[in-house]
């Protein structure tokens, strides 16, 4: 039995990210943390054999990408805490672990490009960008009148730390914030706060809606046809959450019937988005391939984080980015 | 002979902004001046027969679209004032009108839209617009990683009313600004201010070039080949001065062959684009057809400034917006 603590790190082969994750520059990043080398074992996998073989030992499990994990108890009897290098937990089943294993995630790793991504999105938007790339797509010139974005109405669904951050952008515009959330709680960045029940009558007065939402049971399709169909003609939608909380294809079928605007998706339902997806070609439809808030700096970010937050443990002082595995965020 | 003011209005029947220049709207609002419609004698023409059968009587003319006035002297005797309802005053031949005649034009009309789709174009070049619609239109996802904009370079090319606005823009997006204009003087939102002669040597350290040039004979080509080649991959062209101020199809060739990371697009030396234009599909070229600066109120906003300046003139007080017909703008 090692008096280091045993940390494992599992890139799950599929994942898009995972390459980014080499070996090697997680050592690198050790390397940053004094003193921190001598007092855990670092052990990699990148095949569900391999994971398997070292779950015996692992405390710690850092989870790049999905993993099902139904069995864990069994098979890893010595895990504590398993850190989850996105903002998003849907990619394991967190109801099956046991009670004792804590949860981190990267929340807040992505605040800077949230806050950059968002504003684009709503320029791009006031600024009729879908129109223009679908005319372009066409072939056709149709020179179009914009109005400017000042004053008008933003509806930001889900105001945690990526809400908050499109608030932020939003502000910057001089836009009218509408922040809505499960509890309704007042932000300090929202002119009207409201909770989700009232989502659809926020909806009627929207020039825009920014989904930021987690995906979790209760959030899943929570933007569907009644809601987008509450929504002006000349709204338009962003979503830089996660994919299943918004029904594309509602969404779709109203962008090419003309009853709103145009939008932005960050993410959908199943990524990639295959060849013979019809979102590519869906009338005043940009598609954005998850890249919206990844930046380059996203993995030794992530990474120093994580080695921050180890040494805590080690410590034991509490951790950082606690995920409640009940709500699922 | 009339005791009132003779003020004819052509709109050119082929012009994209003629029909939001209609008589009805023009009158409504020449009525919001208190007393003015009992000191002028308005008409108006959309065809050049109906324009010759006017001249011969009109002191003023306002011009909307293109016009070849080579014999303005001898066709309209008593012309003293040319006013014309764009910015750029291209599109008439001003070296060919008599000294007498005054020539006004809609500048600084653009400036709230000109920061504001400033600001759209320089955060869609950097969150990589340009490669997603390109990859959009080939049914291909890639997710890539983006680097934050603030710090960033941006050349701007024109530091008059369109180059101040744009500035601004990239002063909020906290940019370093290098403002590029005829004689170099120091622009208060430039951290550079340099001549034209130093326009190679600027975009060697550029991430965004933004053109805001009116065409005269001097700007013409004055972004060719030699000045693409100065800027690296990494960095991305803008323009919404004119289209011939800009080599697009060295810009093209500059984009297809990746030795730019991409651009967009407000004019072209043909507009128009032709349906069989190579533009429309050239790599991460993003076209928005000549509706950056338009904004739905522009019309109005015109008329308003050209019936504030037809005051000044029946009370000779000086004209706003004259154009020095020798250097043209």
């Amino acid at each position: 039995m090692s008096t280091t603590l045993d940390i494992h790190i599992y890139t799950d082969p599929d994942f898009r990210q995972s390459k980014d994750f080499a070996d090697q520059r997680v050592l690198d990043i050790l390397g940053e943390f004094e003193g921190l080398g001598s007092r855990i074992t670092l052990s990699f996998s990148h095949d569900e054999t391999a994971l398997n073989a070292a779950l015996a030992d692992a405390e710690v499990l850092i989870l790049v990408g999905k993993l099902d994990i139904a069995d864990v108890a069994a098979r890893a009897p010595r895990l504590r805490w398993i850190h989850i290098t996105s903002a998003g937990v849907d990619r394991i089943p967190l109801d099956r672990l046991p009670a004792e294993v804590l949860v981190t995630n990267a929340k807040g790793n992505h605040e800077v490009r949230a806050r950059e991504f968002s504003m684009t999105a709503l320029l791009m938007l006031n600024n009729r960008l879908p129109d223009f790339v679908t005319q372009q797509r066409e072939k056709h010139w149709a020179q179009t009148a914009i109005e400017p974005i000042d004053g008008k109405t933003v509806v930001i669904l889900g105001m945690g730390a990526l809400g908050s951050a499109a608030a932020e952008a939003a502000k910057r515009l001089n836009l009218r914030v509408i922040g809505i959330s499960r509890s309704g709680r007042d932000h300090a960045l929202a002119d009207v706060s409201l909770p989700q029940s009232r989502l659809k009558e926020a909806l009627a007065g929207a020039d825009f809606l920014l989904i930021t939402l987690p995906l979790t049971a209760d959030t899943r399709d929570i933007v569907g046809e009644a809601e987008l169909a509450a929504m002006p003609a000349r709204a338009g939608v962003i979503n830089i959450g996660r994919g299943p909380v918004l029904d594309v294809a509602a969404l779709a079928k109203r962008l090419e019937a003309g009853q709103l605007r145009g939008a932005v998706l960050d993410v959908f339902p199943e990524e990639p988005l295959a060849a013979d997806s019809p979102y590519w070609t869906t009338r005043n439809l940009i598609v954005t391939p998850h890249s919206g808030l990844y930046d380059a700096d996203y993995v030794p970010r992530c990474l120093r984080f994580f080695f921050a937050n180890v040494e805590r443990y080690l410590d034991d002082r509490p951790l950082e980015n606690r995920v409640d595995t009940s709500l699922g965020y």
